[in-house]
């Protein structure tokens, strides 16, 4: 156990029933940054587009990735990592769409980081051209952190949410190259106010790209999936 | 910075426009769990019911608060500490209900510890009969593992949030003596199945009280308040 926030010191892989411990080191940002440049290094070479997707817990990440995997799948090969501290549940959905996927289970710990992507790639195997969504723990803080070498970072902040969210987590959305604004469907029958969002986002990320879009009903998918058929890199 | 998500060196407290700094401290579990027992002398000793106020971002926490003090501010004398990344957004929404309350920045950190609680509690000085909300930042995930001395916990899930939480986060869950489940009034929008819910809860958590609110809409409030008139304490 990590003294800081209980990162447990083993995170346990899950692909097709055989089960993979993945030990943690110390001095982790260090050398987490340092595994991160490997992994990119390697995805670059391998010609796989990976996407860093980060948000708080039921935000609509899985929801999002299988829609996008059932619409836009049989153009673009996709492959997926799942993070969880515990459960299959999302790796299940994802096998649903016919993805390849890995869960990765971080037991106490809070967010992916490289050495389990590292250990993922090497289950999962994602071929040439792929577009890898690497899927993090449902957290709006601790992941912003941790680099995993992946081309691009995208958000998802639903609009049940509620407001002030880029001005409260900077961190996590000062990192983000895309922002999704999920559930706008949902947005008569809750206090959030976009123009409000998009000024405060400004303040910490002025030149992210957000899209408005109902995982769920389908607004707004198009703009997200011409993004994803860009396959835009970071820098 | 520590090496493990990245909780910046120094919180900082923000009170009556006075700013102070905590430092923290290395082995942090270990020292956490000494300090908390202070905490929790300290305030047993001066008869305040601290309650640890824990969710996912956007769950509802600071309107429920804010509603609570209006509502039962005249019969239970409210205290509260406010935990965010960044910002003095809570408490100034708390301070319009007119209840005492100082703010908590963690930087890059991603939840309260008894430090930072111990350190609050100078500044608020709490009166003899209060009751102490520490609303926790807004993660469903490293807030379980820091104990502040409280008397209680509770966590909020708001239905926006979806299926599977309590199997996917079971350390937050497990840890709660009350469960909120928020947001009642949007249930007939989203996929939220109550029963699945509570019977998820029961494989982490089979002891927890679960009451369903609408912290907007008013819905349930009566038992949570009553709740709170009980201050339950812990084991």
């Amino acid at each position: 156990m990590c003294d800081t926030c209980g990162c447990s010191g083993d995170a346990v892989v899950h692909h097709e029933g055989h089960t993979h411990t993945v030990p943690l080191e110390q001095d982790l940002l260090a050398k987490n940054d340092h595994l991160a440049g490997h992994n990119r290094a390697r995805l670059r070479e391998q010609d796989v587009f990976a996407l860093n997707l980060m948000s708080s817990p039921g935000a609509g990440k899985t929801t999002l990735l299988e829609r996008t995997i059932r619409d836009l799948g049989g153009e673009l090969p996709f492959a997926v990592v799942e993070g969880d501290q515990e459960t299959l549940l999302d790796a299940d959905r994802i096998k649903q769409t016919g993805a390849p996927v890995v869960q990765v289970n971080t037991g106490a710990g809070c967010h992916l980081d490289a050495a389990m992507l590292d250990r993922a790639l090497v289950a999962l195997a994602p071929p040439s051209g792929a577009v890898l969504v690497v899927e993090n723990v449902g957290n709006l803080v601790c992941p912003a952190l941790f680099d995993l070498g992946e081309a691009a970072r995208a958000v998802i902040l639903s609009v049940t949410e509620g407001p002030g969210k880029p001005l409260k987590y900077p961190h996590m959305f000062a990192s983000a190259d895309l922002v999704l604004l999920n559930k706008v469907d949902l947005l008569s029958y809750v206090d959030f106010d976009v123009a409000e969002f998009r000024h405060d986002l400004s303040h910490v990320r002025p030149d992210a790209l957000v899209l408005e879009i109902s995982a769920t009903r389908g607004d707004g998918l198009g703009p997200w999936y011409d993004w994803l058929r860009r396959r835009p890199g970071r820098g």
